[in-house]
């Protein structure tokens, strides 16, 4: 049988010492398990920028992989942990939305709270359930546990409170999620909707003060250092500065809005 | 059998070369261990950090595993290297303090100062001993070498000096030794000292100019923004900003003192 | 058989989402391979320092592994995706210079366009070649698929166009090519051209304002805060700032000429 997968995304930031200790107490129940970091780098607490890396890597994975996050400002409080089954992967984090993303395109066909301390470690912190509860659960999953014997089904699963995308007679708008290393701004209109607007007319970007009538393929058909909008590789619309970042040049952030008009 | 777990402790960085070098020349000698990264991110020489670091993680990992730990200011000097066998886990690490606060835990069992060339790099370089020796006998060590075979008993083992927790009549002092990404800032003030002194009167904690007498259980127990104490998970008095970040926002760091009166 | 290695070199920075779906595709397709992180701290698009690292590390890693590099300007444009073989390794990356410093000391044997897209995934980005074709390529020859199934001989290697070294009668002058993150600042002479400079007299290093007569086996033979010149890890003559940051310092950058005189 194949090594299973155990992937990781929190917010602990790179090189942490909590990471570390997680991946500890996880080989020590399953030596032969393999661990992925999708990231740390979730800022502090930011349950939505979670959810949206979440939303965009898990297609990635092979089916069985065992997906642990861990942004989690409630620990210790009485917010739940849930384990999920969504698409074909496995979910174990804070019942606080986390997942929610997820759930919207791959609704969880189980959905268990996380009572059973059998599959805990002995001493609970009242700080770090990630590795003391997270982990651990992941580690036994990874051996083949049945997840029902986790806990019952959770009754309410938390969601996040995410601005949907508006339609207007001759206008789509939708907003900047995140960006990346490059200071690409990707935002929430996905390819398609880009492409049936294309069909009605000749295409306006609108983002804070740029209006952006270049639509490319990718990033070397538009001139050096010149704005254009093109769809990136998770399929959504993108704003880029080839050979720049569009994110600082433009003085963009996540949460503005973007329209596209025909 | 399973597969050795091999980890690295460095101030190279993240994502610096160095790191990937060494784990070319651990797969090198055997290629079925599995290596995990505790951290790269300790400040450049601070031997301090990396001594508390390593301390804080060991006891998250399994029997056996083989924790390398390279913050080497006196790389290529008279300085030596060292493999120790502390608890259940086996070390290596330039003698030079590093591995003296695991070793005031779980006295070493074994020392052994590394003289054989034999399971080292052919050419030893004046500047980089985690690659050219560290590594290659930490994979050697996972491929089941005896520990005996890598030299003589070392005479001195290099300590720290850490200053010790001050007892008063009426007050525990004791001192900011870290802060996490969060920026709690985590004391070396033990949880259950601070459990006899609750028994003894209500508590006043102090630090900086701050004076400190919410202590919560955990973070989202103290309301948003106020500064609270807590047992962190590490088992040791923290102070916390929730929602915020404490270093920051006190603007206290590493080596302040913390007193805890009743 | 051992598990095959696949390293990954990028710009995406520390945590990206990026590498995460590339070794999410990795392991769909195997998942007993172990992937190494070489860094994903290159510079944006700084397809020469890529380069140099490299150059750097191939050599650490054991013969079959697989070499995966992503520093990509010009993706989804005509820029073509090169399979090489060279020295005991594989490398898949865009041809545009990335592997032209380890060409230039093993000479490849094996240098294949890659176009059969029988191994790519089925649906391709314009944006994100790691992913959907280099990743499955690279999990592909993890699996021990031939080489030559992935394309025809390709025609024309890009190169990069490095300043070479140049002597004068009593003189070489070399670059800076990058530093580390101690500060130290890595040339591009190599420890014999500095060791039959030796033998000619007393040597003077001039890099920016500065001349240093210091050149010493490893950092702790200098001084504290002096400046001093010695044979690095990658044995190339260095400039160093004991128990400082000589790029700091000396307000350095990479590019700088030194010269070596005598």
């Amino acid at each position: 049988m194949s090594r299973p997968i155990i992937t990781l995304t929190t917010d602990f930031g790179d090189g942490s010492p909590y990471v570390a200790q997680m991946k500890g107490i996880i080989f020590t129940i399953n030596p032969d398990a393999t661990i992925v970091d999708i990231t740390h780098g979730i800022a502090p607490q930011d349950i939505r920028q979670g959810a949206i890396v979440l939303s965009d890597v898990v297609e990635s994975f092979p089916a069985g992989a065992i997906h642990v996050a861990v942004v989690d400002p409630g620990v210790g409080t009485q917010r739940s942990i849930v384990y999920l089954r969504m698409g074909e992967w496995h979910f174990v984090a804070p019942n606080n939305g986390l997942l929610s993303l997820v759930a919207k395109r791959f609704p969880p066909t189980t959905k268990i709270e996380i009572t059973n301390r059998q599959y805990w470690r002995e001493e609970i912190s009242s700080t770090f359930h990630g590795r003391d509860i997270m982990a651990p659960v992941a580690a036994h999953l990874s051996l083949g546990l049945d997840p029902l014997k986790l806990g019952d089904e959770v009754e309410k699963l938390q969601r996040l409170t995410i601005p949907e995308i508006q339609f207007d007679s001759n206008t789509i708008t939708g907003t900047v999620v995140s960006f990346d290393h490059f200071g690409n701004l990707i935002t929430d209109i996905p390819a398609d909707l880009l492409e049936d607007a294309r069909k009605k007319g000749s295409l306006e970007i609108r983002c804070g003060s740029y209006v952006i009538s270049n639509l490319v393929r990718t990033y070397g058909d538009a001139a050096p250092l010149t704005v254009a909008g093109l769809v990136g590789s998770s399929r959504m619309l993108e704003l880029s500065v080839v050979g720049g970042n569009a994110a600082q040049r433009l003085g963009i952030d996540v949460g503005e809005p973007v329209s596209v008009s025909w």
